[in-house]
């Protein structure tokens, strides 16, 4: 069990990993000072284990005000962050008070946006509950929630003064769940590099054996925190975290949003960046053909399946504009050497073709 | 014509104030090396001059989308806020866009929150068109949406890259509009002290010659400033702006709202917050009978009409328990020195009933 404090943009918080760390809330948030008064908002996913964690608070001589919610991404939405609002308010949470989200990353995007503003902004907590939460989307302070028109369009910069990553809450993730998380931590390997690539090589699939899971959990969270305190503003270093994201978010774009799992579309993502790094940049093919084989292993998709190339391409040129600029692409130089590099549409559109992409 | 630029918590922003000050909008959106492509929202009171600026950027090379909506505090809330984003996605506003509100403290509170939260926020700038907005709302960055629970219950902190105060917008203001930032101007007089206390005193009511209110506007506007950058969180100097607003905003709450002007409220709450300084600190009282000879000769209320006694004690209570300890008073020991005590409420009842609160 570790922990590591982060420091950006003027906000500061805890990371806490380990099994068991669940335990600690209560401690932690008596610690913080803060009000007694707090709401916990719960995924109805999330198991027993929130029930424990509720017990132990009131236990504490902590008032909760509980809301349960289903998770899942149609659920982040004004909706959802309008009924935080109502039981924040109806529980008589104050500005010194403190809001708890246990679940997944879509659970907590939205309620990290709800306690951001919230009286302008109180203290929150996340225990997240997927792999992908806990890999991802728990740490770094980027709440959001979705619009009709868009995925991530509304949202704030809001760091949770406590997340507790806790492998406890995976015991009976079904494999869905586990693949949505391992497209990130097959890119994690790369960036990272040794020992960590190999042993995202020889897992198997964490549905047959989750013990090994930890250790990457530990490692991925590690490797996000120091690249999210080292470049908060995504100027640099921290960019480097959407190896695989542009396909894979324009594939999740293209109408197979919830038809497909994000790690899913990373995993697809990696190979057509690994593909390009290769046609532009040397970078050995082993590595994507390793990739490939890891996929076919936990049973993820290796091919852009159902998706129109000339589609995805519109919709990455649509990113673009919205940074004013060209797409920076993450390609890798080598293993753990990551760069940022512009790469021609017709390009582009071959890698895309390679990957299973139809004409029409 | 002058400015200042605001520092705080990580974020900054320059006020512009002067006659005409307005023209230079596009030259400060230009200068500022954002995107071409921006949005404007326009109050539908803001008058001809909204057309000329939107014409003047459009002259200056700009891309303009307009949305105009209807201001004042009913329309504070989720649904112009949503109006916003959709008009900014329409419009193909991107993070390195910017929105321009122009109106009053009602619509830049919101229009405000919209920029701080579309796309994680953008860069905004206000053009206040009312007295209050002028002098108050539109500086210090606190943005906000009203719930059905309550006023301001959610919001950000998003300091606007330019506020651009211009006289001219008030030319054609209403009586009730000017009343409504009088109170605001009479509190920084007390605040500030001489000289402006003394113009205070001698103001003819702004709507037989607005002239004089000129010299006002810009002292109050140079006040605000020194004080938000000196404290931005409102842990020390930035409450005592609040001398007037523990009484004045339970009047509001108390069913008037919408039924009595923001400024006039806060007219009754300094005389209410200037006796318990008599009472507890021996302020003398000619600044008082003083303040209540202004509010008369603006035809502003000096009671509090149709206001029930122990109602006002109980929305009091309600605001002591968000800030988890005591009411924070901000009472008078001298002119332009104020202090933070509590009051015991049997005294706040006491002067509540000299003030015209009835007790049934």
């Amino acid at each position: 069990m570790w922990s590591e404090q982060i420091d950006i943009m003027g906000q500061w918080g805890c990371v806490y990993v380990g099994e068991g760390v669940t335990k600690q809330t209560a401690e932690l948030i008596i610690a913080a000072a803060l009000d007694r008064v707090g709401l916990v908002v719960i995924d109805n996913g999330a198991g027993p284990g929130a029930d424990r964690l509720v017990a132990d608070l009131v236990k504490a001589g902590l008032e909760v005000r509980v809301l349960r919610v289903p998770g899942g991404e149609q659920q982040k939405g004004w909706g959802l962050v309008s009924a935080v609002y109502d039981a924040a308010i109806a529980g008589g949470v104050g500005r010194d008070g403190w809001i708890l989200a246990i679940g997944g990353g879509a659970l907590s995007d939205a309620v990290g946006f709800a306690a951001a503003t919230y009286l302008r902004g109180v203290v929150w907590g996340v225990l997240p509950t997927t792999l992908l939460a806990q890999v991802d989307a728990s740490i770094g302070g980027k709440t959001a929630i979705d619009l009709p028109q868009g995925k991530n369009l509304v949202g704030a910069f809001h760091l949770p003064r406590w997340v507790l990553v806790d492998p406890d809450w995976l015991g009976s993730l079904p494999p869905s769940q586990w693949r949505s998380g391992w497209g990130e931590l097959i890119k994690t390997g790369l960036l990272v590099g040794k020992p960590m690539w190999t042993w995202v090589q020889n897992a198997p699939p964490a549905w047959e054996s989750s013990a090994g899971a930890i250790a990457l959990i530990e490692t991925a969270v590690a490797h996000k925190v120091k690249v999210v305190a080292e470049d908060p503003r995504e100027q640099g270093v921290r960019a480097y975290l959407n190896l695989g994201h542009t396909i894979g978010h324009a594939w999740e774009a293209s109408g197979q949003l919830g038809q497909v799992q994000h790690g899913e579309a990373v995993g697809v993502g990696l190979l057509g960046a690994l593909r390009l790094s290769e046609l532009l940049l040397g970078f050995p093919d082993d590595y994507r053909l390793n990739v490939h084989e890891i996929l076919q292993r936990w049973s993820m998709p290796t091919e852009l399946r159902g998706a129109l190339a000339s589609r995805l391409l519109t919709i990455m040129t649509r990113d673009k504009k919205k940074k004013a600029g060209q797409i920076r692409w993450v390609l890798m130089n080598d293993l753990a050497q990551p760069t940022l590099a512009p790469v021609p549409p017709d390009l582009v559109y071959q890698v895309l073709r390679e990957l299973g992409a139809s004409t029409d």
